[in-house]
């Protein structure tokens, strides 16, 4: 089966798609995380796996974006811990190590490894984890290395310099959605995202929206605003909430919703997993 | 007067700090949007200008943390129209140009422009505008172009090829916080920005807290929410309202706040600018 992924191999998109459909799968990379969710929608692929949040970043706004605009709806989420490595040529040694290659996110999560074993190295962000990679295994420089998943190591030829990087303060985590043209039958422990805009600009109507879940004591999971675009200070709203949309609670909940905003989308219910 | 803003030199954020403080500054590029935030909070600077939201690409979440957990205040918010312009070296020819480097959101923000004029071009992102201009500049390629502000031109020796590059819908304007040690006096026509934690986790209690302003006729002219980095689906929450903290009814909605949430924080009270 065909899955697409936020490329290219090795991300850690690719390691929730195996996480997710086992290893059995054909991942096909693509450039952008909007252009994961398109070939979704067009039925170039069956399932798509992009990041929607980080535990230290927060959320993916191309993601939501995404789900806001095109025809694709969330099948189910995936959590993976994120456990940095220190990669290098195979005849890489840890002491000639003058150039680290990463993600700007995964470098400054890495900040107090580095101080401590490489302080003269030049840190050097690039657009993904898995691009250090391939640029230090195409260039073949024992003097650079990349900071990223050990899948990577394998994929491009490379060595674990150091295993499990300490990262900065607490563990990360990064959430995944596994997008699809349906989204998951009810399974009894369910979650339900929507987005929704509301064309009013007066107090109070965000809290209006909130007491339709408060009243039926849904419990929100996360909420989120995002830029309309339209205007500086105008946004769309981002909610999950605990239940599935064929729930009878949820479904008078979201029949109410509809005849309150101006646009109403429900993004998908899928398995509870954190 | 030293003004601290996120470097290179010619970044947005030097547009926005001029456009605060006039011409007659003496701007201070730093790395990072944090460490903007701790030269205000040492007094190394007394000002310091990071972008904080734009129309396009929502919050910027390194602004959002600064603000949570340093002492510092916001003194003014400044809105900034992205006006992109395509630079090169001074033999430099458009129809030479074989690269495009710039910072990857202004890339996206150029894509119809380049596919139309410079179908061929290899876009290549780097960390910021500033700095694509800088290699360009460094390395006197004339087959490369970067994309920025026009104020780069200047600052690198380059010229414009092409200039106020329509971007693609709408137009950009992005939002920046001058930080400072305090706050503004009250003008009569404010804005506040709060953050608070609330450990509770049940149905309601974002719903309570929304009922606080909205019993009190306070708009909220933003709701934003953050993860705790404690555990994934743990949020903090950033609130800007109408009005400045020293508004009797906003002085008292902060007092029955302060003994509904675990920690708040008064981020600062500034003119309305939009």
């Amino acid at each position: 089966m065909k899955v697409g992924i936020l490329g290219p191999r090795g991300t850690y998109s690719e390691v929730a798609a195996r996480e997710e459909f086992g290893d059995d799968i054909d991942v096909v990379p693509y450039t952008l995380i909007t252009d994961v969710a398109k070939a979704v929608e067009d039925e170039e692929v069956p399932f798509g796996v992009v990041p929607v949040e980080s535990l230290r970043e927060g959320s993916v706004g191309e993601t939501l974006d995404a789900l806001a605009w095109l025809d694709v709806k969330v099948h189910s989420e995936v959590v993976i811990k994120i456990i940095h490595h220190l990669l290098g040529t195979q005849d890489a040694k840890m002491e000639d190590i003058k150039q680290v290659l990463s993600h700007s996110q995964a470098l400054a999560q890495c900040k107090k490894f580095l101080k401590k074993n490489l302080p003269e190295a030049e840190l050097i962000s690039v657009d993904s984890t898995a691009k250090a990679a391939k640029q230090i295994s195409k260039d073949e420089k024992p003097f650079m290395a990349a900071i990223g998943s050990k899948g990577l190591a394998d994929l491009y030829d490379l060595k674990v310099l150091e295993g499990k990087l300490k990262e900065d303060g607490a563990e990360n985590e990064t959430r995944f959605f596994c997008l699809s043209k349906k989204d998951h039958e009810s399974t009894g422990d369910d979650k339900t995202s929507i987005f929704f805009y509301t064309e009013e600009d007066r107090p109070g109507i965000l809290y209006e929206i909130l007491g339709k879940f408060s009243k039926r004591d849904i419990n929100l999971t996360k909420i989120e605003s995002r830029p309309s675009k339209k205007a500086l200070g105008d946004y769309l709203f981002f909610i999950d909430f605990e239940g599935h949309r064929n729930d009878p609670k949820i479904t008078q909940l979201l029949e109410n919703l509809e005849s309150k905003v101006a646009t109403l989308k429900i993004i998908g219910s899928y398995p509870k997993r954190f």
